[in-house]
């Protein structure tokens, strides 16, 4: 592809920010808090709209049903938040593990009951989608046991299909149920929807709206995430990405932070993709990413205008030139042409990219110039202080 | 279940013993030569016979075809071989890996006439199936690429989707294709059939003749396998399994002898499937292991019996009492349920089953009073002389 | 060894239980609380010492200085509160992740003032220890980095080897400085105190009283536990043992639970120690455990009697057969012993060590009975209400 | 450091190349022979003479001793083929794997004649680099066990610690014993020297002349190399490199090929402790890789030129701003410094560098434009048919 072209390609990725990833998080040993975290919904949109000023690429905004909306009140309270600061509402998440009533699952638990709360939940967030305007429903389930015996593998699959198609059945006619998978945590010894193959089995018995959901942190070791890409890009079953990177487990790091080459590879399979077949797929590219000790939108910078970078590289792959090698079996120069175009310098590409859009072409240093952290750190810790929160320990 | 049920329920575990597990193998760094390994296709018939023979639950023999067969010659040949030891051909196991042809793979090569190739052997397999009364064929691919960009991963898919099918289409009405997976090894960047949910697409996208092949060796670490069994077993989708133990990667040692928990599970989910369905499901139980440094037959001889153990055990769970602690959520009963049934003594039960099958109570005690091995020793020691054969170095 | 033996061998397997075990813990996506968990250090105690009343072999509890202690007061308030519940103070566990000053780390610290405060807290455990007549001091960190780059690693090397250092050198006499390592988690990118070869190396630059703490769950999946358990042994540089199990990552599940076979070969090293020594060597044997979803006294009681019953397998291994197995290459003899020994019902063994000890033979059963947790529910609950304690939700 | 200084810092990185790698090798499941593949050690000198030629920095050749030397004749000779090719003899490999002795291990073995064989050779090992002017010999060992109780690992760990003693003490003043440790492979079960931290241990006891040697493929899943390698030359026990990659487990893939940025951080250590004590450590850097797909030539270039690559990135970090970022708890900025570095393209640093040299600016092209492959491939196959060599096929 032409450096043009390359530049071209960045219009298709648009980031989708996770409102969650403005307040504080942590491990299960605790939090270490930072003073401008988001306290509230509005900071969280506040923050979105930051990093899309200064990006150009982050539209919308993923809502965690539970957090951003108050329950009785019209959802589009939120949307009016979002829409003032620039951005839209983007896929609607469902919390299905918080409750005290999920201690053995939520669409495989084996109490009718909280299966039916569960249920109520989907589709109760199916239903702000539309009120919201958003037509992506992201399902991730904690499900699973953490010993062996614990329940059924076989009738908590038949729940989930079951509790599934009641939600899909309530999707409207132009939404898009996610349903992502992840190996383990925080279910230790079995998890409901562990890996591509089971989400795909239960997204292909729902319909054309089931779409896999690939988190790039949610695979075993060694797993080749970009096989499963391609694999579902073949099979249309593709919906949308949690990007993040990872070196042991789910460790929501920023993404390309650990293995960026493998970001790459990913991006590499979706430009293929379009090579292909002419124009580019629906994917739905979501941040899901915790970052307990980096500055929160710092952090969310750092991973959108890393993509950034690893998409103009992927753009850059000469496929006429890799069919060749490919189908002449020259491994060497079919691999150097991959690292060629991962090895190019794609900051011109990228400020000429973002001059175009009228930004500064470097979003980090022109948030820090922009006095926006300072701001919210003397609003919130002042806000914090009214509300009589502290920021002391997390754990008890 | 009964002690007496249980005790049935043996009668279930046919288990096939593999033609090549009897002659010497080895590891990339060289072979460990045996005295007594098998020389040709008659030894190791003759070496399963004598394994059925003393432990008496293992009727049939899995073939490779490039080894037990002659080139242009009828195959009922091998087939005499077999009864003549008291056993059955089973499985027919097709060689996509060795010829020169299939450096690049076989099913996935980017060359048409090498797929081409590898689609005739495979036709030729079922053909030789149906001439010896085998419905089974068992396809392993070491198809892949060591290194990114080596090929199009979706191209290969579509060329694997198309020479199944190109095989499929030939089967006997009786026959059904096993496809197994395994996630590396020989190829080291990305394996064509690397996890179930490849060989599930592939198979649903095939017919009802073609299942999953569950190798108890070929996984991600830390991957749930009695989950992916009770997900096929539910999908109605599993056909076989190949039975060996790994600590690393795919290390075929003998069943049971690293984690033995982990296969009394997966015999766990088979007697539940069967205890809901009423029936056992119909799966290949077959052997697939390289012993290296273990004698070969006592290497069968013992997992045979630990598979009957396990099995055993297995089938001892109270399932009323396990679904009552299930469905209450006490997970501290549903566990201690299994784990009494895995630390039952099973070796009464096993010692009457064997009674009423006129077989001595301890197959391996048994084998070696025969006086089988020296035989062979000699035998095989004389024959290799004259042949010319050496057992120095497998390594050059 | 002979049963009898066996039994003998089990007055050897002290089991420290964890105070912080009773209370209400969870994962990164929240906690489900139990009416029944522990408030405060009385009730820790308390449950402690009903364990140990139950299964009679877990006289000492570990504390955790930050939670058991209250600053400023006399240690020796806690240790009167052990000891009205039959138990003793076992292992004082300094906490050094917890405060906000360890977002960087304790020891590992970029900020010498930071290192200084997590030096002085190590020397006031031991100091506590002192006081309450404790001789173990446990050192867990949490420190690491979670991005390439973050700090440099031989920098933090030598800062741990000096704040250790100094905290060594104001132990007692007859105080021994444990040092724990783990792979990963809260630190996700590198653990300043990895792995054994880490503890190792830091532990014999200290001296004599220094040892190495092996977490069952601390290690990289596929590490040989037992080998490391049986290097450290013979250096005379293992020191003790955290109890608990996993199949991911840190999963803290209960002992046993998921690969009890290893548990067995663990067990295994130390009793041929033994046997080969004359005597058991001096191990802290404590269990650190997270039982989100087990009832947490119930879990407690199974990891304990799992713990026996794997122990008394691993004392009745044939080792005079083994070694005979071992020297002549009978690779399956040698297996087939150890496997025998793990087969072995040692349920009567057990029950009649229990009676000798005047405990009932079945601990959990007893302990259902005895109505504690009935009485514990009701007391605890209507405390939380005094106290305005919810346990709706921990996650924020 | 400034891109002068990073060409200057070239010079540092010698590699030597493995003779073995130019002679066919494969997996378990076959070799694919290459026409062009080496013959003798004539053959595998020439290739690598030429690598070192077209590269201008691989010195020397890494020799295998039962491969590169005719037992009995004097070793020179293989040292004057060395020197008509432009290179020097580099580490010496003893081989204590491939003998039929070797069944249960070499310095391992429970029979003590074994061990002997072993300790011979690896004496005469030493002579031979004595002889042809070689400082280094390099340990590697496929000892282990392939199942539970196969072997005592403590009496397995002390028979390793006389047999190293008592070829360390044949060492010449200026040799190097140089221990490699592997996790597993050929051994599934145990493998003697497992990890960094055995082989530091037992490298210590020895003296200053044994260091530890780190194959970049030989580690778990998941673990930090370059932490690793930062305590191994902070405790001035890093002795080589073996350079490869992997994904799975011992791959041995080409450099950089699957994680490019683990390598340049694994540099990256290097260059700090350079920039910090004054001076580079003395480290031999050892290519060991086995290309069964790739061209053996061209897969040495290309190792030799990624390696040269990421050492030039890993030089041009700005380690005082570094400092500043690191000491200040910047995580954000100082993996920025990082990734920066990493994503420069040091083309024309390498193009400089080699023009004064006087080389090519691109090896490979150079190479491959100098006709040498078809001249051996012609060379070649004419003499394997007066040899009567065939490559047909490698599995029997």
């Amino acid at each position: 592809m032409t450096p043009e072209n390359a530049i071209r390609s960045l219009d298709q990725l648009k980031i989708e920010l996770p409102s969650w990833g403005f307040a504080d998080t942590g491990t299960r040993f605790g939090k270490f808090f930072q003073t401008g975290s988001a306290i509230n919904t509005a900071d969280k949109f506040a923050d979105a709209g930051i990093v899309n000023k200064f990006t150009g690429c982050c539209p919308t905004v993923a809502v965690h049903v539970l957090w951003d909306f108050v329950a009785g009140e019209d959802p589009k309270a939120t949307a009016e938040i979002a829409a003032k600061n620039g951005v839209k509402i983007g896929s609607i998440n469902p919390n299905l593990f918080q409750d005290q009533a999920y201690k053995l699952g939520s669409f495989g638990n084996p109490d009718a009951e909280v299966r039916e709360q569960a249920v109520r939940h989907g589709i109760e967030c199916s239903k702000i989608g539309e009120a919201v305007g958003s037509n992506l429903i992201s399902y991730w389930f904690a499900d699973g046991t953490n010993y062996p015996g614990q329940d059924s593998i076989r009738a908590r699959k038949r729940r989930f299909e079951n509790c599934l198609k009641s939600c899909y059945d309530e999707l409207a006619e132009d939404q898009v149920m996610l349903i992502e998978y992840k190996p383990f945590e925080p279910a230790f010894y079995q998890t409901d929807v562990a890996d591509w193959g089971m989400s795909y089995a239960l997204c292909k018995k729902l319909g054309a709206q089931a779409k896999v959901l690939v988190d790039t942190g949610h695979h075993y070791t060694s797993q080749n995430i970009e096989q499963i890409v391609a694999w579902l890009l073949d099979e249309e079953m593709l919906g949308g990405f949690h990007f993040n990177d990872r070196r042991y487990a789910d460790d929501d790091l920023t993404l390309g932070s650990i293995d960026p080459y493998q970001i790459f590879r990913i991006f590499n399979e979706i430009h293929a993709y379009a090579a292909e077949t002419g124009s580019y797929p629906e994917i739905a590219y979501m941040i899901d990413q915790s970052h307990n000790l980096k500055p929160k939108i710092e952090a969310m910078i750092q991973t959108v205008t890393t993509a950034q970078e690893l998409w103009a590289k992927a753009a850059l792959v000469d496929r006429e030139a890799l069919g060749v090698a490919q189908r002449s079996g020259n491994i060497v120069d079919a691999e150097t042409i991959l690292k060629s175009a991962y090895n190019s310098d794609v900051s011109p590409l990228l400020a000429k990219w973002r001059e175009e859009k009228g930004l500064d072409a470097d979003p980090m240093e022109a948030y820090r110039k922009s006095g926006y952290l300072q701001q919210i750190e003397a609003d919130r810790t002042r806000r914090r202080k009214e509300l009589g929160i502290t920021q002391d320990s997390s754990y008890a």
